[in-house]
């Protein structure tokens, strides 16, 4: 088990190696080791390889010039300059946060970056402040809108925080698909058929087939099929994508551009890079916080004593991603065989230590 | 077949009769009549007798005095002294088009209120002026969170109109449920099981009985079970919730009070009246308003022709209730004859002329 802060200042260190500067690969690095100590080490350190080979084939930039490019007293649109996606959506973030304590709220429509990791780290930015916090982003087309055989859209997640008192914030951060990719691709290398309402074949056929994204195949809105609000699903995804890149001039729905080196820059694009939306909304904008949250208590002790189904309980949401992060905050990060390895060769490159545990 | 002014001057001339202000009684009338053509009866002339009822029970308020308790540039806490929930609304969402004329965006939480009607009217109310709205309600609890047998939620929706150029306005306005509760009631009208995914029984397992809801049972969230992602269903309801009603000081989850008159008042309040959520987003604050129209009209046709399933067609969301509103404009809005009968009886006891064709 890797100690938290060793995996982040070896994070930190390679990224510092490819030429961030110093804050940038802080960020960076925050956000890599959040993914894992929140248990979704799919958007943790498995993605340092994709990181790297996009710093490799030079198709992300280490030194943006991140800048607003156009602003109201409470919006922003922010142009990342090819920024790795952290760091573009961090400083959006603050931008919005900046301007909630301005006006009551901020929101901020980025375009031209990259993946940015979890959604639900910049959504928790704002809690400090008293704020709600709000991100989106697009994503690689891997879904098919309801009634298409063609991939449209990302998995495209919504994360939103909300401040509590005596309890935890109430974190919310889900993509508009039954499934994660991840978990996919984990099903796919355990040679096990994925359940009915997750994908379908390339002809729009339903299937158990977890690797038919390979095939053609497409992953399917939340909702799974027409007659179970598959197309709400999609009226999700499809907002979170008008708000991420056409409000901000990035690249939407097919044309994201892919989020690895291995797959080719597409031919056509329709704006700059992907895109993501911001909002913080100040508490104390609509009612006094220590009354919000208290009230927020409320909220949480409601719903946390509803009636569960029996040797079941009533989930408040984020509440797992907590414990778990105090649970490997403890006991340290585990990291598999296979991505110790490939971690290992990027330090190897750089000449950063790193141990194989 | 009625015509839709023909429906309208009824209604308008029926809470008039209740009470209400020329301009308020004007408000409810187009809410509900944009439901009929849009495709919703579950809101349009099948509610009057639920509002009927309220009134002669005493339970709403026709001369509300509706005021702006807490305010910042960009957010206002609105208490709707227990307005017709259409009113209410209307007021809302107008501050919240007035805040964003000044700072960009401008967000209203609304308290006191009641029933609305249907949330995509409110959103659509920013689309002339060239700004996205977006509309959210929390509603008497019929719905159980992920694992809870117990009723906690409504099936709060979310509706965001984004204005296009040549095509018309992009329109979500989805439910955080599979189906809506009108269409249970028609299966169970039709003595019809329902599918799977849709409810559950009081004790939580899977049931196929669309009157399960008079038995203790609820209905289930977006996802339909934990495994098609049910949870991502309650983080859509639970935001929702919390926007409407901890942000606006109403009654949250299971407190928000029943919109039908044979249902009593709840014995305890944990604020007032039901909640609703209402925001407005200049589009000029993010970028030129015809630039980004014109990107829209590229999103819509990129996802118009998306490659379709065979024999059927991938539907921008507000499509049909477009197509739908010109078809009953048209050809006239029916009525079921149960339907026309209780509004006959309203329309006598008030001594309003109304024909039963």
């Amino acid at each position: 088990m890797y100690k938290a802060e060793y995996l982040k200042s070896f994070v930190k260190d390679v990224f510092s190696k490819m030429g961030c500067p110093d804050e940038d690969a802080q960020i960076i690095a925050d956000v890599f080791i959040q993914a894992e100590l929140r248990g979704l080490p799919s958007h943790g350190m498995l993605r340092l390889k994709d990181y790297f080979q996009l710093w490799q084939a030079k198709r992300i930039n280490v030194k943006p010039n991140i800048t607003v490019v156009h602003e109201t007293p409470s919006t922003a649109v922010v142009d990342g300059d090819n920024a790795i996606g952290m760091v573009a959506a961090y400083r959006s973030m603050q931008i919005a946060i900046d301007k909630a304590r301005q006006v009551g709220t901020g929101w901020v429509a980025t375009r031209n970056s990259n993946h940015y990791g979890i959604a639900g780290y910049y959504a928790m930015m704002a809690l400090k402040d008293d704020m709600i916090g709000i991100s989106v982003t697009n994503a690689n087309p891997l879904v098919a809108p309801t009634f298409s055989v063609q991939r449209m859209l990302g998995t495209n997640p919504l994360a939103v925080a909300i401040p509590a008192g005596k309890y935890r914030p109430f974190v919310a951060d889900f993509s508009s698909t039954p499934i994660s990719r991840g978990k996919l691709a984990v099903m796919e290398k355990k040679g096990l058929n994925c359940d009915w309402g997750y994908v379908q074949d390339k002809d729009g056929n339903p299937s158990q087939d977890p690797s038919i994204l390979s095939k053609g195949g497409s992953m399917l809105t939340l909702g799974g099929d027409y007659e179970h609000g598959s197309h709400k699903g999609f009226c999700m995804a499809a907002t979170i994508d008008i708000f991420s890149a056409v409000l901000s001039g990035a690249n939407f729905g097919p044309f994201v551009p892919p989020s690895v080196a291995y797959l080719p820059v597409l031919d056509k694009k329709v704006g700059e890079g992907t895109g993501h939306f911001f909002g913080a909304l100040r508490i104390d904008a609509f009612q006094p916080a220590d009354q919000f949250k208290a009230k927020m208590d409320l909220w949480i002790e409601t719903f946390k004593n509803a009636k569960p189904i029996p040797g079941k309980k009533v989930i408040i949401p984020g509440e797992p991603e907590f414990e778990n992060e105090e649970l490997l905050s403890r006991e340290g990060i585990p990291l598999v065989p296979a991505i110790a390895k490939d971690v290992k060769e990027i330090a190897d490159y750089f000449g950063v230590p790193f141990e194989i545990l």
